[in-house]
């Protein structure tokens, strides 16, 4: 075989490696959140662990986001229970198994609610820090070094009615936001205090399987050179998502083309890729997460959203993940955020969104007019939705009495959140089927020995646009991470 | 290996193959249109051909269908000459890459706009008989034994903007819907005249592939035995979709949960599932095809669909299976259909889909009233739809001028569309990823050898739900089918 014949989507044979260059128990692909606990807990427990990454140093995904986890139940943790919240845990468990949509895996719903106190006290001893503060304001992360916040639609309709409301989304003690590289630096820390070889520059090209479909091993390229390394325990794809694969974007989840701002470093699907060529079933494909950050200030939240026919599609106190998942199934590109003198302010992330004001009048009628929407449409919308705000309900969408006033006050205004100009980020949720424990399965769900997977490389605990929460990934990415590390630890060696 | 150790995710290595008890230079695997199409132009080609089906008889889904083909262009068939229409190629192959969605495949919709026409003439030199007649009518599928109709929404915008309308669905001359089974019958007879071995009760339980992941041969379950079954040039699988294996319509287009009437035979995804058992790529699994036949009568067309806010979310005299994605893609399981006195008219389809009249009154607001929803809701949707009608206008959703008319004469009608209690029909469009001349791909689209797939088991002509037209997903099967019997024909035998 020459070097150009190794292909992400076919395994190179065992009997064809002309040489074990790198020998190990356990090959961990991609150093984000989830391949970082992998490797220590694989390490922990006594395994011999080579661990990758095609970048020139760690943090993936991981780095860019703010480094919070979702988390809380068996009574909450400090900073929930400081703040007033005794989390039971089968309301996180009943609000991740709706937040995780029509497909949710109650296994990994049920473990984690299970286990996520002892996780997040798992990663104090790792040494992430958490203050023990909480922010009860409507925020997308804190840019202070706060940690407890309202991360996702807890209090919203219809995620209130499935589980008693908790803040349970905990950013490090960190100031500003980017507490992600915060997390990365600290697992990087004890990895380089484990025993664990890493390797940068190190690019996945080929799973190395047997003739039974026993996955053995890897084909890398590293530093510039192929090499052959053969895992005797198991290989652990924690390689991130597909989002910056735009062609598989288009395949996959097309309705992501319409968000112009991918949220990855590299995440080119090479690990689910590297999945799918022995047989590993990937799921959920469809399925991504978007948004525009369109709060702070919480004032905000009592405005409403509207599409280009002047009609209302959400409660606009979910979280805004949530809203944006709606905005994208709107037919038309005009999306109009509308406030009154009362509620406006600009937005906290003005600059980044590139959200403006689209029009401003005394009457929504002259509104209206100036957004050139047809004509009596938002009319109506306005006083409906005004009606009922007076009286402290919403028969539409079931906005929380705190959110609801009558927008009445001029200058009324309409901003501009446009889908094909604004900022709208995204990633992707569907990935490898896996057990809780890593596993990778085939379409039957039979297990392929030898091969693991967490992070985005899998489908997790989020797989749903209309319920992600901040936090979530991270949550799974490090929780299954550590479960998939301590599973192939645990396994023989494979001979041979 | 016992019996039990095949998998359709797990391929079988050809050097555990104890014998060859069948040796062929094609198997196609399901009997449905695809099938059939590939093993009569293997057959014609000179291949030997063993063509199985899990069932007793031919047919699959595609003997459930109305035998309708989507066709046209090159100047327009007999039909649609006759009919006035002359269909340019451009026209058809804008239509289909537009109801293609975001994900269509240009180098299939090429093909099969420059060749459709020879391969209507193809249908007709196999025995397929199409009257010379057109219905211009809104119906779903005649009921006569006519031929043209408008199956898709060609004249409805935003599709009118991307190509000239002209009616593209041929049904075949056969009295009565079901014309799907005619055209089975049919193909079946051309079968009986080749030289193909047909084998029913016969199950695909893995794929056999040697150590260079080259398909081999097939291990099959027939008449209780398992047989091992050679394919020198190669096998298609023409399988159907996954639609009737709920399991896996929830992990991979969750929403077609929300439809309660499957159509399928088999269909339970086994044909994907032994491609990707081999590293074939499924693509566009989260979408598909759903339906309510809420026309004809056609007056009904100018009634207004809106959900349990009272709002409007599509022009209706779209194709009732993109009306129908609207419909599945709304909060909440209240879908009304509303009428005035001079626009009601039972539904020819009324026993199937079990709607029945909700509320009907004088005015509006009665109607919102016993419909129990939000005051001022529906009335202001109506005073707007009205107030446009009346002057030939749709600025919301753009209906079509002769569809629009004010809904303003009592007694006024709601028809309960309800999700969770009519006739919501459904099919899975993700499959297998192929070239035209069916070639399998793997994710990186490199060709798996030896391995083709057509019909409902590749991802074809149509793939998304808001542009599915009656009669493409038969032009589909039945022209791609024949491409890859053509192309496995022409292939050299694998040695060994």
């Amino acid at each position: 075989m020459t070097n150009d014949s190794y292909s992400l989507s076919r395994p190179c044979p065992s009997n064809k490696v002309p040489r074990w260059d790198w020998q190990t128990d356990v090959i961990v692909v991609g150093f984000g959140a989830a391949g970082a606990c992998a490797a220590i807990e694989a390490a922990r427990a006594g395994a011999k662990v080579i661990l990758i990454d095609v970048a020139a140093g760690y943090g993936g995904a991981s780095a860019l986001s703010g480094g919070e986890i979702y988390a809380g139940g068996s009574g909450g943790t400090l900073q929930q229970r400081t703040a007033g919240f005794e989390d039971k845990t089968e309301d996180l468990y009943n609000y991740l198994l709706m937040a995780g949509g029509p497909n949710a895996d109650q296994a990994k719903v049920r473990v984690y609610a299970d286990n996520s106190l002892k996780h997040f006290e798992w990663l104090s001893e790792q040494g992430i820090k958490h203050k023990n503060s909480y922010m009860p304001e409507k925020i997308v992360e804190p840019v202070t070094d706060d940690c407890l916040i309202w991360s996702g639609s807890e209090e919203a309709y219809p995620f209130s009615q499935a589980a008693k409301p908790a803040p349970r989304g905990h950013a490090p003690q960190y100031v500003g936001m980017g507490g992600g590289k915060y997390m990365m630096d600290t697992f990087a820390q004890r990895i380089a205090e484990l025993d664990v070889d890493v390797q940068y520059n190190t690019r996945a090209l080929a799973l190395v399987a047997d003739e039974t479909q026993r996955v053995r091993g890897l084909v890398v390229r590293s530093d510039g050179e192929v090499r052959f390394a053969r895992a005797r325990k198991g290989v652990i794809l924690c390689a991130g998502g597909f989002v910056m694969n735009r062609e598989m974007v288009k395949r996959h989840v097309p309705l992501l083309l319409r968000s112009n701002a991918p949220i990855g470093t590299v995440d080119d699907g090479s690990g689910i890729r590297l999945g799918m060529s022995i047989g590993g079933a990937t799921i959920n494909m469809g399925e991504g997460f978007a948004t525009i950050p369109w709060y702070p200030p919480g004032s905000l939240v009592k405005g409403i959203f509207v599409n280009e026919r002047g009609q209302r599609f959400i409660n606009e106190d979910c979280y805004h993940g949530r809203v944006t998942q709606h905005i994208l199934q709107q037919l038309g590109d005009r999306i109009f955020l509308l406030q009154d003198n009362s509620t406006y302010a600009p937005l906290l992330f003005e600059e980044l969104t590139r959200v403006e004001i689209a029009a401003a009048g005394e009457t929504w009628e002259e509104v209206e007019t100036e957004l050139k929407l047809p004509k009596g449409s938002l009319v109506a919308t306005m006083e409906t939705y005004n009606h009922y705000a007076a009286q402290g309900d919403d028969p539409l969408f079931h906005k929380a009495a705190k959110w609801l006033k009558p927008l009445n006050e001029p200058p009324l205004v309409a901003l501009d959140c446009r889908i094909d100009h604004c900022f709208y980020s995204s990633f992707t949720l569907g990935g490898l089927d896996t057990l809780p424990t890593g596993e990778v399965l085939t379409e039957d769900r039979e297990v392929i020995p030898g091969l693991y997977a967490a992070g985005r490389t899998a489908c997790g605990l989020p797989r749903w646009g209309g319920g992600y929460s901040s936090g979530m990934s991270l949550a799974d990415s490090t929780f299954f991470g550590r479960l998939a590390g301590k599973r192939v630890a645990q396994t023989s060696d494979f001979d041979g």
